[in-house]
């Protein structure tokens, strides 16, 4: 990937790819060459039985999910299961806009569904490692559309499943704010229908878009309580240039937006004529469905309301200020409590 | 104001006129033959008692605060009270960047603030009718600002005041949906600097702001109760088309601008060196602090902080799904608690 410097080894590294081919997605279309980049942590039992699929969120990668809940004495210890971190499509690691041959690359790269991700994610564990079935499916946001994608759609190869922060069918207000973030992109005046030709040409709506981060991603008690602070930023403005706009500045706005559609359209209920409860009654995970206390658009109400459709479950919520962004594992005690609930829910049969 | 269809006596009034001149502005620049847009309802008392100040918010004119919060019946009653509502400065019926004369117009308006909407107020009041002692503050929004500024800068003048859906001092949070509602206008590569030629030349930036305007106007449980069904429309689209692009499309740009800065700059304490409690504590008026529970940027947790501040006070949370666009007035629960809640404030002393 000498395209894009922000998508290297050299800052999101060390990881593997997996080669799945041209890729046949739901919707009809090919990925050409599709490749899934993957982080490993700790070994996989001799029996097998000792995998966890770790997901990523929208313009996340292997090394946030590594750096913020993978660790010994955490409850992804490596010394006790074997890990596996896995980019989603389009997320500039993975087969994305600026990594595959012309001319399918940029605006043209298909539109990617969470159930793509999935497939394409049992090819690597099945092929790879020959693992059938997950101790434990986890993920925050995005990655909460995967960890229900999982279950709902392959029963039978996930134990327990440990959605963060994210729903199984994409709320209306949530579709909202994932439009609203493909428009700041799209309305650049640089954006030229997706064949911008250096970053800095997409540099207003990258802006935009890191700034509805700063409105959305956190909760107005984060900013009014200042909490910024404690991430040693000087001012409200010091923040949010030194953790949204450093943070997305630097993406690639079609992978981007590959993202923001995939998250738009999950829905795990679409291959059950929409009929969510039908959908979510599959699951035969033990499931820990944990929304974020204060999270504005993948609320508590929303995720408890799922969880009441899930067979086997609970609802833990996590308590913090930070809202969304809270995923990122800025709070100690937001950790503390992820590590709580995943450590019971291992322990569990 | 032949220059811009939507601003019209048609669409708003009846509303009058009166003229103040040029008005000096606190920050030392001038706004040319200055002039504020208002409407009365119900007679002026012979010992001049009765008189009820409404403001405006954020886009909206004297017409919709007639529309939702006054008649025959409720507490802001023609048959009991005189009732004033003044147009901000800036909203497009007042002194706005459409209607002054070039050069001054545009993007040359000035930097209004809201101690200059309220000394200009005053001065309507004063030089008009002769009012001296107003019954009743309130507005919504930006009106809640207004209100704040009205009890604070001149307490001997107001003798209740109830500020709804806003704050005195906009927080960090609420500049930054201010700051997203301005780039969203001014990111459209049509926006030339604020001298585009024609509203079709707006439209992806007016587009973006009416987008935004749904996404954290409404409370996502409003949309995952569908309450939108309850206003006629039949899907989430049609909705948002229906009410957010209707009503947003239609506005100026400029004069949007104008008053988003003015939101954003909104703070009762700058007189008193940002001391906040010193500037609240000045209020004489009763005061009836009223947010609406599900606000998205005008919360409870900060409304309710700056309501302990004031010396006469209480806090009547709004309850609705609606979140902030409750003040809109589709919710009649949210209006039957308004009307409770001033008819109790007006009826004590």
């Amino acid at each position: 990937m000498p395209d894009h410097p922000y998508y290297s080894q050299a800052l999101h590294g060390p990881f593997e790819t997996y080669a799945l081919g041209n890729f046949l997605l739901e919707d009809g279309s090919t990925l050409r060459d599709c490749m899934l980049a993957y982080a490993i942590f700790g070994e996989l039992s001799a029996a097998r039985d000792n995998a966890i699929l770790v997901t990523t969120w929208f313009s996340g990668t292997s090394k946030i999910m590594e750096q913020a809940y993978i660790g010994a004495g955490r409850a992804l210890d490596p010394s006790k299961y074997f890990i596996i971190v896995v980019n989603q499509i389009g997320n500039g690691l993975s087969t994305s806009p600026h990594n595959v041959p012309a001319p399918f690359g940029g605006p043209n790269f298909p539109h990617v569904g969470v159930p793509d991700d999935v497939i394409a994610q049992r090819r690597l564990l099945t092929e790879r490692f020959g693992i059938d079935r997950l101790a434990l499916v986890t993920g925050a946001s995005m990655g909460a559309q995967q960890t229900y994608e999982w279950a709902v759609r392959f029963p039978d190869m996930v134990a327990r499943a440990a959605p963060i922060a994210g729903t199984a069918r994409t709320t209306a207000h949530c579709k909202l704010f994932a439009q609203a973030l493909m428009d700041a992109l799209t309305s650049d005046p640089g954006w030229a229908g997706g064949w911008y030709e250096t970053q800095a040409a997409m540099r207003q709506g990258l802006h935009m878009h890191a700034r509805l981060w700063a409105l959305m991603g956190a909760n107005p008690s984060m900013y009014s309580q200042e909490l910024w602070r404690g991430l040693g930023f000087s001012s409200v403005e010091d923040f949010v240039l030194g953790l949204l706009d450093a943070s997305f500045l630097p993406l690639d706005a079609n992978s981007l937006l590959v993202q923001g559609r995939k998250w738009q359209h999950a829905d795990v209920a679409r291959p059950y004529g929409g009929d969510l409860a039908a959908a979510l009654g599959r699951i035969k995970a033990r499931t820990c469905v944990m929304p974020v206390s204060t999270d504005m658009f993948f609320t508590v109400a929303d995720c408890a309301a799922e969880q009441r459709l899930v067979p086997t479950s609970q609802l833990c919520v996590l308590e913090t200020a930070w809202g969304h962004l809270g995923v990122m594992g800025m709070d100690r005690a937001y950790l503390a409590q992820v590590d709580a609930a995943l450590m019971a829910l291992l322990a569990a049969d």
